[in-house]
Order: C-alpha cells, then sequence, then structure tokens
C-alpha cells in the first residue's frame, strides 16, 4: 500500500502512545505498507512493572504475526493454575489452600493453555524491533497538543495533528487519514473530544503493586494465587527471573474514610504481606518496582465520533488488574481496526465496516467489566469443591450434572483464555439476518460460529508431510482466508471444479479484487498470488499420501500448493474421526465446506460446498454486503 | 571450574577445527568453566552449502543446551517423510513414486518427529555466540603446526601444541592438559599419530552437490526424495528460504572407468538432472553453492593413543552424505568426550573413564557404516509396499506378522532419528557383569536400557503446574541426573526418608562430592545446590494436588523443589496408565525406583526403591566403579 502522499507531513495515521495498543495497531499497518507517525511521551519504552499477562489467545495471535519467539525468548514465567488460599475450615489462624483451579483447561483446546507473564517493556521492545524493520519509528520524547477533523475541507487527510517534544523545543503539524489515541486512561483525545466514561461499578480502590525477588516458604509463590486472610488480601502473579508480583488492596471507597489518595511505603506493604501470608514467611531480596495507584472500572462512551479519530486499549476501559486482562484486550482493539482500516484504504471495502470497530470492541470491554465483579462475586460466595473445579475443567458432557458455579467457571475461563471473545452479528459476521440468503449459508452440522475465533486444528502439509497448526497456516498478512474443506476428493471433484471456476470468474467476490501485477507474481508467492485480499487453504479429509495436488484440484486452489493439507492426524477430541478437523469444525467429511475467517481470525461465514455456482453466489453476496465493488450479478449467473 | 593455570600459555584444551565437533566440545567446556585454546583454518564460519541435518535426538540436545531456538529463527526446512522415486512398474518412460516413509514414526515417541535442515554456517553462529558469552573465540585462520605430548615430562599437562597463522605470520606455542582433532576427513593430527583408516565398504564414490532455488512441477521437491532412473539417481533435500539440495553420484569405483578426481559442471550436474526428473521441468532460478567430492566410508582405527591426544567427527568416520547423519555423529562424540573430560578433570572421575570414549563412539560410527550398505541394499532388492511401511511405522504389535524389511525400517528409522544409538556396558552403563551387585539393581519390569537414552514423558511441575518435558528438565550441565521416581507418597514415604538419610551420609556418592561452598549456595540454585556432580528430580506418581512437597519429601530431595513433579499427564502411548511416566520406564507406580542418567542423557542404572541403605548401597556400588573416592563401606552399613 506505498500510496503517494501529498508532501512528506502527510500520513496515513498519526498514533499517540507506544503501549500495547498503539504498538499492535502500528506493527500492523507498518507491515502492510503504509506511513505512521507514531509518538509517546515517554524517552523510553516502559522500564519496569506493568507487566500484564499474556492470555493464550494472545500468544496464538503473536505466533500468527511471528513475534511469539521473540518473546519466549525472555523465558517468562507461565501461569497454568491459580490457586486460593483463606482462612482454614476449621477456623485455626493463618492461611490453607481452599483449590486451584487452572486457568485454560483442556476443554478449551488452547494450543498454549497457560499465561505468559512477562516484563511489558521487553513485550513493547519486540515490536518496536518489528517497527524497525518496516522503517517506522516511534518519535519520543513527544505529545499531541491539539487536533482537528474536517472531512469536508479535506476528504482525503482530513484530521491536522499539533505535536510538540515534551520540552516544547520543536513542534510539528501534521495532515493525516486518521489519529489514534492509545495514550492509557487519561487520554488527551478522548477528553478534546469530550467522550465520558461511564463506570459499571461505583466503588474505586487503591491498589499497591510490588515486584522483588523473595526467599519464602509459601509453596504457591510461583503461581497465581488469591489470597484472603483475616489480616487482609493480596494477588501473587509469578514473573520472569524468579521474581514475583504482589497485588495489595490499600483502599476502597466502600472505606468510611475513603481518599483516593490514601497511600502505603513499600515497607507498609511488605510488613501487611507478611501478616497476611502467615504462618508462611516472606522477606524481600530486591525490590524491582513499587507502585500505587487508583482505579476504578469504566468504559469510554464512544471510541470514535466521526470514524477518523479512533481510541483503543485504556483509554477506552479500565479495570482493576486482577483480571489480567488490559495488554489482551489492547491487542484485539488495535487488530481489529489495524484490518479495517487496511481493507478500507486498500480499497477493498466500504468505509462504514469502520462502524463496526466500535460495537465489536465496546461489548468485548463491557464484558470484561461484568465478568470482572461476576468472578470475584462468585468466589467471595463460596470456594468453588474440588470435584466441581473437576467436573468444569473436563469441559460439558452431554447428561453430566451442570451448576451455576460449573457454568460461570467454563464461561470465565473462556473468556480469560481469550478464546471466549466473540462479535455480535454484522455485515461481516453471517446471521439469519444478513443480507446474503442462501440455503449453503452456515450448514446445519458446522460447530463454527461466526463471529468467533476458528477452532484449533492439526493437518498434515501435503508438500512436505510437515505436521501443522491449520489456523496457524495463514500469517496476519490483512487479507481474509478461505479454508476451503474439502472432503473426499472422490465425492467433491466437481464441486471443487466448479467453486474455482466460478471464482475464477472476472466479477466474484475473488478475481474482482485480483492483484494488478497477477501475470508478474513470482511463484515462490505462497499466501498472495492472485489477491492481496485473499489467502487460501484446501484441506482434504485424506491419508496426505493419496492427496495427488495437481490431480485433486483445480488449478485456482492448486496455485495454493504451500497450503494443501491431509485431515489425517489423530485428535484426542474427537478420537474415532477419520477427519478430526474436519469434524472439530462440523463439517461433513465427505462434502466438506468454505469457511472464510476474517483476517483477524475470527470467523465471518461458513457455506456449504456444493456442484454448481451456488456456493461462489453465496460469498459473492457475503463479500458484496461489505465490498466497494458490485459482486456476481447477472453475467456470473448466465 | 575456573582453575589457576601456571602461565597465559597453558590451557585445559586446545580444539582444532570449529566445525560442529569442535564447535560442540568448546561450547561444553566453556560453559563448565575450562580454558580452551580453539583455532580453525578458516577465516570466517562456513558461507554456504555444507548442510547437514540436523536429526530428532540432536534437536533435544540442543535444546537441552538452550540452543534450539536460535537455530529454529533461521526457520530450517522440515523433514517428515522420504519419498521413493522409481521407473514406473507398468514399464512407461520416466519415473513415478513407489512409496514414502516418515523419517521418524510414532513408535519412536520423538519430540520433535522430523529431520532440520539448515545451512552449516548458521548452526556454527549458533555455538560461536554461546562461546562467546563464555569468553572463548575461535582463533582464526590459524593452523595446527606439530605437537607433542609425554605425561612423564609433565604429568599435568603433557600436551606441547605448536600453532602458526595460516599466512605464516604469527606463531605459538601452548601447553594443555588435551588436545582435541576435529579437523575433518584429512586430519593432521591423526596423519601426526599415524593412526589408519579402515575401509568397511571398499567402494569409494564421487558425489556432485548443488544448492539452489528452482521452478519445477516435481511434486515432491520440498521432501527428501531419492529418485531412481534410467539416467541416473538422485537424492533431493529441502533446505530453508525456498532451496533445494540435490545430490547426484557422479563416479564409482564399480565403473570400469573410474576416476576418483572424475568431476563435473553444474551445467552438466543440471542437465543430468533435468533428464532424471522427466517427465518433471526443473529450471534453476540461482545457484547458490556447487561442489565435487571423492568419498568413500572409513573409520579410524583408534579416536586416541594417550587418552590425551583425541580424534572426533569427520577425523574418525567419513561415509556418504545420503544417511545425512554426519553433524549428528560429531554433536554425540563431542558431547560424549566433554563430560567425561569434565568428570576426570573436576575430580569426581577416575581418568580411565576416558578410555570409554573410543569404544562408545566407534561403535556408533561401525554401526552407522553397517547401516549405511544395509539401507541402501534393503532398498536395491524392492521397494516397500505400502502396508508394510504402515506396519512398520505403527510399531510392534504384540503377535503382529513382522518380516526382514520391517524390521530393517524400524531399525534404521530409530537410528536416523538418534533414538538408537547407544552403548554397550561398562563402568557406566551397567549389566549384570558390572562390579555392582544388588537385588535392587535394575528392577526386572524396567523398559529402561543402560547405555541408552532416558525414555521421554510429560510430567506437570509441582510448584507452578507447568507441564513440562521431564527429560528436558536437567540442562546439560555436566552433572549427572538423579531421576527419583517416588510412586505413591503414601507407600513410598519411609524409602524416601531413608533414601535422603543414606545420600546425606558423609560417605555417600552424593555428599562425598559435596559442593565446598555448600553452606553459602543461594537458595535461588535450582539444579546443583548440594553437588556439581548431581542433579536430581523427584516424580510422583499422584495428581499435582495432592502433592505437598515439604509433607512428601525429605528435606534434601524436598530442596529441589522446582524440580518435583506430578506424573498425573495422559499418554497416548499408554492410555490407561495413571501415572504415564512411571509406566512408559516400566516402574512400579506404587513403589517407584530411581533412575541415573549420564549428564549425556543416557541411562546409567536403573535401581529400585527400597526402605533402609540397600538403594542408596547400590548407587554407591555404582558410582564407586568409576569415582575417585571411596564410597559407602564400613562407616555406612553400621
Amino acid at each position: 500500500m506505498a500510496t503517494q502522499h501529498p508532501s512528506a507531513n502527510h500520513y496515513d495515521i498519526v498514533i499517540v502512545g507506544a503501549g500495547p495498543v498503539g504498538l499492535m495497531l502500528s506493527t500492523c499497518l507498518a507491515r502492510w505498507g503504509y506511513k505512521i507517525k507514531h509518538i509517546d511521551n515517554r524517552a523510553e519504552p516502559t522500564a519496569t512493572g506493568r507487566a500484564d499477562g499474556i492470555q493464550p489467545r494472545s500468544l496464538d495471535l503473536l505466533r500468527n504475526m511471528g513475534l511469539k519467539s521473540a518473546i519466549m525468548t525472555h523465558k517468562p514465567a507461565r501461569v497454568y493454575e491459580v490457586a486460593f488460599w483463606d482462612p482454614p475450615k476449621n477456623g485455626g489462624s493463618g492461611i490453607a489452600r481452599t483449590g486451584t483451579w487452572a486457568s485454560c483447561p483442556s476443554f478449551i483446546d488452547a494450543r498454549y493453555p497457560f499465561t505468559t507473564l512477562l516484563h511489558q517493556g521487553l513485550i513493547e521492545r519486540v515490536f518496536i524491533g518489528d517497527l524497525e524493520k518496516n522503517n517506522t519509528k516511534i518519535q519520543r520524547p513527544w505529545t499531541i497538543k491539539g487536533f482537528t477533523s474536517d472531512e469536508k475541507a479535506d476528504p482525503e487527510y482530513p484530521v491536522t495533528v499539533d505535536l510538540e517534544h515534551v520540552d516544547g523545543e520543536g513542534k510539528e503539524t501534521v495532515k493525516a487519514k486518521y489519529l489514534f489515541g492509545g495514550e492509557g486512561a487519561r487520554s488527551f483525545i478522548r477528553d478534546q473530544l469530550k467522550i465520558g466514561i461511564k463506570h459499571k461499578d461505583p466503588i474505586a480502590y487503591v491498589w499497591g503493586v510490588m515486584d522483588g525477588v523473595v526467599k519464602t516458604d509459601f509453596p504457591d509463590i510461583k503461581m497465581k494465587c488469591t489470597i484472603h486472610s483475616e489480616h487482609g488480601s493480596i494477588m501473587v502473579i509469578p514473573r520472569e527471573d524468579n521474581m514475583v508480583r504482589l497485588y495489595i488492596q490499600i483502599a476502597s471507597s466502600t472505606d468510611p474514610d475513603f481518599n483516593p489518595r490514601k497511600t502505603a511505603t513499600a515497607e507498609e506493604v511488605q510488613a501487611s504481606a507478611k501478616r497476611i501470608l502467615q504462618p508462611y514467611s516472606i522477606e524481600w531480596e530486591r525490590l524491582e518496582w513499587y507502585s500505587v495507584y487508583p482505579i476504578g472500572q469504566g468504559i469510554s462512551d464512544k471510541y470514535t465520533l466521526d470514524h477518523r479519530v479512533f481510541l483503543g486499549g485504556d483509554a477506552c476501559h479500565t479495570h482493576s488488574p486482577k483480571a489480567g486482562q488490559g495488554m489482551n484486550t489492547a491487542f484485539l482493539d488495535a487488530l481489529n481496526l489495524a484490518w479495517k482500516i487496511h481493507a478500507v484504504e486498500a480499497g477493498f471495502a466500504n468505509r462504514n465496516i469502520l462502524e463496526t470497530y466500535e460495537p465489536e470492541r465496546k461489548d468485548v470491554a463491557e464484558t470484561l467489566l461484568s465478568f470482572d465483579n461476576k468472578y470475584a462475586k462468585l468466589f467471595s460466595q463460596r470456594p468453588p469443591a474440588a470435584n466441581e473445579v473437576a467436573a468444569a475443567s473436563a469441559g460439558a458432557v452431554a447428561g453430566q450434572e451442570q451448576n451455576e458455579f460449573i457454568n460461570t467457571f467454563k464461561e470465565s475461563c473462556e473468556f480469560t483464555s481469550g478464546y471466549g471473545v466473540f462479535y455480535k452479528a454484522n455485515a461481516l459476521n453471517w446471521s439469519p439476518t444478513h443480507p446474503a440468503q442462501s440455503h449453503v449459508l452456515h450448514p446445519k452440522s458446522t460447530r463454527l460460529i461466526p463471529g468467533r475465533l476458528l477452532v484449533n486444528a492439526d493437518v498434515t502439509r501435503v508438500v512436505d508431510a510437515n505436521v501443522v497448526h491449520l489456523e496457524q497456516e495463514i500469517p496476519l498478512n490483512g487479507s481474509f482466508r478461505l479454508f476451503v474443506f474439502a472432503g473426499k476428493p472422490s465425492v467433491t471433484a466437481q464441486a471443487l471444479r466448479d467453486l474455482a471456476s466460478n471464482m475464477a470468474k472476472k466479477n466474484s467476490f475473488y478475481m474482482s479484487y485480483a492483484r494488478p501485477d497477477l501475470e508478474r507474481v513470482s511463484h515462490h508467492e505462497r499466501h498472495n498470488p492472485h489477491s492481496h485480499f485473499f489467502s487460501v487453504c484446501s484441506i482434504f479429509a485424506a491419508p496426505r499420501t493419496e492427496v495427488e495436488i495437481s490431480r485433486d484440484l483445480p488449478p485456482l486452489l492448486a496455485r495454493y500448493r504451500d497450503n494443501v493439507y491431509a485431515d489425517d492426524r489423530w485428535d484426542r477430541q474427537f478420537p474415532d474421526a477419520a477427519a478430526a478437523a474436519h469434524a472439530k469444525m462440523g463439517l461433513d467429511q465427505e462434502k466438506g465446506g468454505v469457511v472464510v475467517v476474517r483476517p483477524d481470525g475470527y470467523v465471518g461465514v461458513v457455506v456449504a460446498l456444493e456442484e454448481g455456482s451456488t456456493t461462489v453466489d453465496a460469498l459473492n453476496q457475503y463479500f458484496g454486503s461489505f465490498c466497494t465493488k458490485k459482486l456476481g450479478g447477472a453475467q456470473a449467473q448466465l
């Protein structure tokens, strides 16, 4: 997308703030070729503290971006279970473990069933390194002084932004297509837009947070723990390099003498921790970081006013640190916006898909906040019994007794792992009320849900017999992902030929957005040989040795030879399925089906694979509901 | 081991050659604190070509050294299957695929069931980076001009080595405890020692090898392929960065006009490849590297004469490139020698354990060479039928019909994966003829075999609930590894107390080699809290939540709190076992057992876990057979 800009001070986007949300947005857009002005008012990336957890699903995302191994190089702590400690039931003094639960039990089927804990500055540096490869540098320490947005005055670059060095030593005014505020809870941009904050829970808290290296005989110091004692409460979070983080609630607005500026010294917090942990001992060998901050739950009323100036991350939602969701929610805010800006600016989608950013992401923030309350309430009632945890962890089994605890537990595991995030029906996420209507849409058997993540599945790549994670086979490249589950080659031969020949038509969703350099594309191009907006995978329900790409796939699909798979791997969830990936998706193992996945990994629509033009007609209708061109129509139906 | 040396030109070891064998030796010894003079006559690491495959087992080893992720960063090719192409059976022209087989089928239970293919220079640089962290630099381009070894004249530094810059510009004479020749097939040190080479197969070959980027419609270009056609034979090996390597046999000493200096140009080899691959087409877009070299199978008669000057790697064994074993055999030569030198120089083992280096490693080289022949013969007879490959891949099932093909296939898979390497009985690898004799030695049920690798198993770490690979939990730290399979806590409580109290005795194998700084060791020290020569893991046959370290383990074992595990993970090989790791080792799930693993990962001895002193008595006998001190004895038996 290396478009010509009218002058050096014209940008595609100005991004304010280089925390997780700003960096994710910047990294995506820089990779896709956009010109970015990215500023941050700190002279350096986060030096200490502030570490958030990376949830299982976020680790999938980082892997999809090729950034996971750089993060894992730092040997982060991995949280598999949460332990609960309370005063002993028999009424004695001190604390006793009342239970543990998996942070990501096996029913979720996560690739990485743990939370990754690492110093935020190290995570930021991984993104900054990637940005630099794409010639994008964070301008520091610079701040935003003002902005205007006027599409009438300049329909192409409606945003004007005034920037200034924090010392007031330099000033710049730039023009941009978009402005993004990822400046955290005290967002200047949000304030300027006069967007208010709504508090779901009116109670505000003052928290103390302390990172350090300790010597203790407390047995769960390397686990995530919630500890309640007669001396107060504490949350323990393990960190890299033998560090441990403690969260202590210092004040609550429900206290009779509440003062949001109440504070406590590190020594006071340590003394308090020593009392809470009795009969165990704890001593600090090194104190890395200590901070006290007031926080309340809040969601900004709007994420944008004009779909040119957007907010994301902590600028839109604040909540207690307990849920460990801040960085993950920030990543997904940015990802959601990034691909939509790209789809619009690259000429693929109508500008109004930007209107889906706020409802999709605000809804997730609302869920996060109500989850935070529900979770706390659940535990304040009574600790779960071991058999309830076991039943919940094992997942829903038909006929098994379910109680409210188990249901809430499962929901909360799905949510905290990131796999539970889902987007409601709209033009992108098909539902029966979608403009696209056809009997092939959303086949009855499918277990996939539009607006939810594609299900994980192992398959064997045909060309090199590598066993791979299907959901990772297309990188985060800004393209829609077409997974053609091709069933049995003998059954689907004609349907596949019809799929390809209808996709190859000039006004199909696929060829309407063909690459202008189609004839000159290298044969090594793996994911975008025909279009920058689509990447295709084909998966046969057959053993690898029985698949012959040039025989079993029409040329259009065979062109993606590195993306052809055999669904021949055993899966513990479907131990008897001959084609476990088909089974996991709920697609017919003979006849297959086509799954459209949005560039951010969420299912858009599932379509049955039928002979004739019906399948592509339905896809044309689906994409036609938000694409810039008229798709299919009279000609295609001739 | 930072000992004082008499002068700056005194070294622990001089290593000549910075290929895989020299680098592995150097990396191990540098990590363990030795002073090394490491030279190489090349100005730079390998620039192109020469890539060997890294077998599954070698990848385990690299992971155990913390070097795997640095290698995988380069996105090497992964070979899961080998395809065989021959003239069509129906007599037509061209070639047809006659079968494929897994390079590492599931019965091997490898963590990484594929061969990793990467430019040797990149692998070398990973080692060089690690060496630099330990203040060891390769001196380049320098060469060895002569050496003497005289233990009588200087019992501590018996070796004198003359070194010279390749331009003759600089000269150095150094004294060392050891000299290692890892200079490749044309070893100066081997020649000086007048050690001969024995040729198992008298036939010599001239090979052409070509790396490049191609455009082809040959469907298996990303697989490892053996192609025989009426126009000749070729081997295809995929490489990183879309490259492919072709091996072509140019001449054989069985040819009537054989000339070992016969050669062929790159164009001739390409023309030949085009004929062989018909009816498929192939064109070169880029030629990265091309070389022709004569090679024969050979093993040097000796690996050392005086156990001060040692040889390893290609200096000891040469063979055809087809088996892809060169780098792997080199790694294991070096590893085998490294820990033995360390054990001797650190004062743990008697000098005569160095005498086990040659027989252990020469035997592997002999097996490699005879395997090379057997493998070739097997295929020249007839290609395997699909059902034979399936039966062989599935592994031995009782009562299942076995034929010679299946047996040879399985042996060869084990061997080429690296999991089949084993060392015969000697002081280190217990057998019924070992000096250690006790009824607790080698309990009947155990599936572990001294001299073979420890079996892989998943377990849950108790302190943080992380699911881990047990065999990787102790890094390559030069220590013997004690795996205390502790069975059921209620059953083994007394046996564990007795184990610990007998280990704690002053003259036990364990405390005889206690750290001199025992009282000052940091509580963060994970693997060597008591001794530099031992690291201990304890594994209970119980769910993680039922294990309480301070209650279930005596203090000596509880000190290794980060190395305590619950054997509670399901394993597909033992789907019904409650404690799959115990089951995989063939240890009683109630009573457990103690497994001693050598520092290089090979099982030394298995001992039943009994109450009283019998278990430690047997361990004292085992270690006493090669340790420097008298262990156990009268006092302990009082």
